[in-house]
């Protein structure tokens, strides 16, 4: 009896393709509801489009469009100027779940799973019923082909329906045309919010988009280079798996440990080769696959007791702390904020698989102060948009104590209510997504720590912001009072005594007690007056027709006696130092430094500094410190704590 | 040239298999982090050993260990009493990703995607370079057989690398042994809370649980009674995707439109299936092969605008709402909570699979009343521990505007606060999980709105028993100020007159104005004292040695003139009725009725009643309606309002 339901049991047992598991399971693709399945497959169709443009160092225009009919039916057009595709790969690329180019690249990409685009496929035809069509072009002189499609998803197969050649006015690319059941009513939205955030942060591409009633939008370029392009690598000893480890070592050509080391890991030179194999007790001259568990076991744990080199941050195309800010600039500036905050972290690894945090912090100006912070997420460049509960970046978040900085977070937990919106970034060569419709980051433990490490710098620096800000209001009103109020006194004093009014700058000092140091910058268009570079001989790199800023620091001693130090000004990164004066003791590639003479009670200082290479709004607030006086005196600077 | 990038880019493509895929992404499958992989371990270990048991007609009898390592590596055991796997399926049902039973099955089990075990096999490869060993014993008779193996994710196949046999004092069953890195330190918590939940919602399951310290926990059972069994149906026509019914035409054995919607769908009958044919005006004796996409596209219209039965609910297994109050009852004992309300919902269909809602809400009693209300989630009896933030239960439960239910809640969104645990029950043959980890359910519009439903019935129940309550305080708080300031002031004045005290009575009627119903109810053991029901002959259905509820209401006229009315008091599900005095006007199923005779001011009435077949706690508030009176006068019932 026993016998019969197992064996029962066993006549059930079969195994199903990967594609008749997601036609089964199409939510976990993010086709779960008709307006996030219309958000997916232009999601999936953009990525892919940008992917092929990037890959091939060709400016991406893409262009996206939607008509919609009857009961739901949406028919999804995307266009790119890619390379396009050879003829024979289409059916596999388009009809195929886990088919692609991008598994084994160590290197980021947006693309990585091989399912996107054919998912898109597969969900349409399970909705319509209907084909997807792929027109691609490969060479300038030459017709397009045209696949129509759908996949067989009992093989994972494509089934090819139609195949043609057409005229393309295009020299190369690639057109997607698929229909799908979805909501355009409610997506669209999300689709537009989509789109310019993509635009955001690919400032290098140009995307159009028309709406079924055939509104079309522009999202231009706005700037014309490639992000560098990215190297593929190996993968780093950290974090690697004992079970990865052993697997490569089975498909190794190397039959040496330490060319096995050398050949198949990124960081790996001759001394860490050696030091690894020395802390693991094995012989550098073993053959990988005769190596046992043990041995494995043993080199496993000696990559983790040897300090072994980060990874390159080649493989990796992070945003950079500039071009954030200038994106979150653009996205606020309707909410006009206070000021804007970044932090990025250097290059890190999880199970191998190098990758990099950048964040920023977008405070105050007409955000609500009573709501929940905005979250924006972003991995390798692709906006993220369901699923921020389960996100390693809303966990981080939630866990640091945003009280301290001035956010409301009732048990000091969760996210924080106030006027600010947060901005994540993650580049890595592998993504770990939660599911396959790449919504979410997975809580590595790596990654969480990193992404906490860079809210906090973010949020130090909020911190010194609203502290500098307190004191300077403090002071101010101080200051308008005493200006105001004392020469008042001091006029009707004097005519009643029939005396001249007396000087008040001593009375003044004495009250105020403080250095006051504030600034003031300019923009001006580079080419109505060419800057000549005092410093550098390479003004050449200052870009005809570019910004310059002007940046002007008025310091004024209102202490009882002469005050003399030094002043510092931080450059932001990527800009080039023009006019500076008076002349500055030092410049580096981060600060300019001037030694303050004495500067008399009641007299003042002016220090005035031009950059070029940046653009208008870039730079908009000055990063001042000071050395060789009592930070304490001063308002408008911080103490010099070494760079 | 551009040619040479597509052709140079098509020689990068390449099909990875499943295991490789999941290999790269084991955060999918919820290995994330060392802390989640050890519950995640254990999860599908005992999900798969329960499915087995309960499949082949067994109580379940579950024995999990875990077995700590140096190195964070632990040995996850887990043995059921299932009924064996025979020796040809173990190498497939461990050693292959999407391979299983459970795939065209249209039932409710806890596995359906063929992944979870294999998954652990992989994880445990992967970090431990480990083999896993499987012992299985099919009959009494016979040896079980030991097969260690590996999974070789090329190929998405298991690699046997050692067979064997033993001897096994079970009659049948399955132990699994697999080595994985896990953290117990900070995950034992959580593998504990999940079997302790597991057990709530399986009453007739039995959990042994051995901890690497030797510390032994038994989870016992609590039912001897095995959830009725799951019947397999067809996909029901409400909901079925055109593809899918396309594909479905293709496979079928029907040479006829209408057998083919007869034999392939549930719900179909002779004049449903007639009624479809003639809205989308079709033919039934069309051959479904040869009908073309638009045939099907107004069959599938067709489908919407007729009237089809809802599918039968007995292929799920719902845990019904007294266990349910059972279960949050026994989780709550701590707690002590002021009332616990469940709601459950009928049978509804997305994308052609029935599921059902059920919920629950335990309030007061010593929960916090500053934090989030606690969620609690399940799906087909299996605990959702993870990925909260993303669930639809989640959504569903952030979309009510819980402050008019007494919850605190900012701007009316999101999870509210005050002193509450939300429970929520998904039953469903296929539960649309985010991901393959299966710890958050997507956002399908038809099952948040039936979760939204449940919790506003639910939330209902809430505030009506709040209600009764505030009013009762208030009530009592003026009834005692009048018991007992009025006979003082009656005393001395009757003192000083030196006449005798007067009745207060009718002056106390007059100030309170009230009929006061109040209940206890008191349980006994039935076999200290045999209950003769006086109304039903099926008096065999009160179980020897179980529980006597003896609910008692008092009734009491603070009115100055005589009142007549009606009480009902409901009776909950699987209750019989003993006792019941005075006599009742009518008894049902649900309800007992008394038209109470005229009661004089300040006079009281007692009704009395017994239920059997209830656990002792089950039943422990009134349910009370009146009928007849101006509900406003009474205090302690409501209006009835037909049932």
């Amino acid at each position: 009896m026993a016998e019969v339901i197992a064996h029962r049991l066993a006549k059930k047992q079969k195994e199903i393709s990967v594609a008749e598991f997601f036609e089964r399971n199409k939510h976990i693709l993010g086709f779960g509801n008709p307006t996030r399945a219309l958000v997916t497959s232009v999601k999936e169709g953009v990525d892919n489009a940008l992917d092929a443009a990037e890959e091939s160092g060709i400016l991406p225009e893409i262009y996206v469009e939607i008509k919609n009919h009857e009961d739901g039916e949406n028919k999804i057009i995307i266009e790119d100027n890619g390379p396009g595709i050879v003829k024979n790969q289409i059916a596999h690329i388009f009809g195929r779940l886990l088919y692609g180019s991008r598994f084994h690249a160590v290197r980021q990409s947006r693309g990585q799973q091989g399912i996107g685009i054919s998912a898109v496929v597969l969900y349409g035809q399970l909705t319509t019923g209907k084909h997807a069509k792929i027109i691609s072009k490969i060479q300038e002189d030459r017709p397009a082909s045209v696949t129509d499609l759908v996949i067989d998803t009992n093989k994972n197969r494509a089934e090819v329906v139609n195949k043609d050649i057409m005229h393309w006015e295009k020299p190369t690319g690639t057109r997607v045309e698929i229909s799908i059941v979805a909501d355009y009513k409610r997506g669209k939205r999300f689709v537009y919010d989509y789109l310019q955030s993509v635009s955001v942060v690919n400032p290098h591409a140009q995307i159009a988009f028309k709406e079924p009633d055939g509104t079309e939008h522009l999202f231009e370029r706005t700037s014309e280079m490639l992000p560098p392009k990215c190297v593929e690598i190996k993968p780093h000893p950290h974090g690697v798996e004992l079970g990865t480890l052993i697997k490569m070592s089975k498909n190794t050509k190397s039959r040496k440990l330490s060319s096995f080391l050398k050949s198949e890991f990124s960081s790996m030179g001759d001394r860490t080769t050696n030091a690894v194999c020395e802390k693991a007790q094995l012989d550098k001259n073993l053959n990988p696959k005769e190596m046992s568990r043990e041995h494995f076991l043993a080199l496993h744990k000696a990559f983790k007791k040897v300090k072994i080199m980060s990874p390159t941050t080649n493989c990796l195309s992070p945003i950079g702390e500039m071009l954030i800010k200038r994106s979150l600039k653009h996205e606020t500036q309707e909410i006009s904020p206070e000021f804007i905050v970044t932090a990025s972290r250097p290059t890190s690894v999880y199970s191998g698989s190098p990758f990099q945090i950048e964040v920023g912090i977008v405070y105050g100006g007409n955000l609500p102060k009573d709501k929940p912070v905005k979250l924006m997420r972003f991995a390798n460049r692709v906006p993220l948009l369901y699923q921020q509960g389960d996100c390693v970046s809303t966990t981080a978040i939630s866990s640091i104590d945003w009280r301290r900085y001035g956010l409301d977070q009732p048990s000091g937990k969760g996210i924080p209510s106030g006027p600010a919106i947060f901005l994540t970034h993650i580049s890595s060569t592998l993504i770990p997504f939660t599911s396959e419709s790449k919504e979410a980051i997975a809580d590595i433990p790596e990654i969480e720590s990193e992404i906490k490490l860079a809210f906090r710098e973010c949020a130090r620096k909020v911190q010194r912001h609203i502290n500098k800000k307190v004191r300077r209001v403090k002071t101010r009103e101080k200051f308008e009072l005493i200006t105001k109020i004392l020469p008042e006194i001091a006029k009707k004093s004097s005519d009643m005594l029939a005396k001249p009014i007396p000087s008040l700058d001593k009375v003044i000092t004495k009250i105020m007690d403080v250095v006051w140091i504030e600034d003031l910058i300019e923009y001006e268009k580079a080419n109505a007056k060419p800057v000549q570079s005092t410093l550098f001989d390479d003004s050449s790199e200052i870009q005809e027709g570019g910004w310059i800023t002007k940046s002007t620091v008025l310091v004024v001693n209102y202490k009882n006696k002469p005050q003399r130090f030094k002043l510092y000004a931080i450059i932001p990164e990527d800009a080039v130092v023009g006019t500076v004066t008076p002349k500055p003791t030092k410049i580096t590639q981060n600060y300019i430094k001037w030694n303050l003479d004495s500067i008399s009670p009641a007299d003042k200082r002016d220090v005035y500094f031009e950059l070029a290479g940046l653009e208008k709004g870039d730079f908009d607030e000055n990063d001042l410190y000071i050395e060789d006086i009592n930070p304490a005196y001063v308002i408008g600077a911080d103490k010099w704590e070494g760079n």
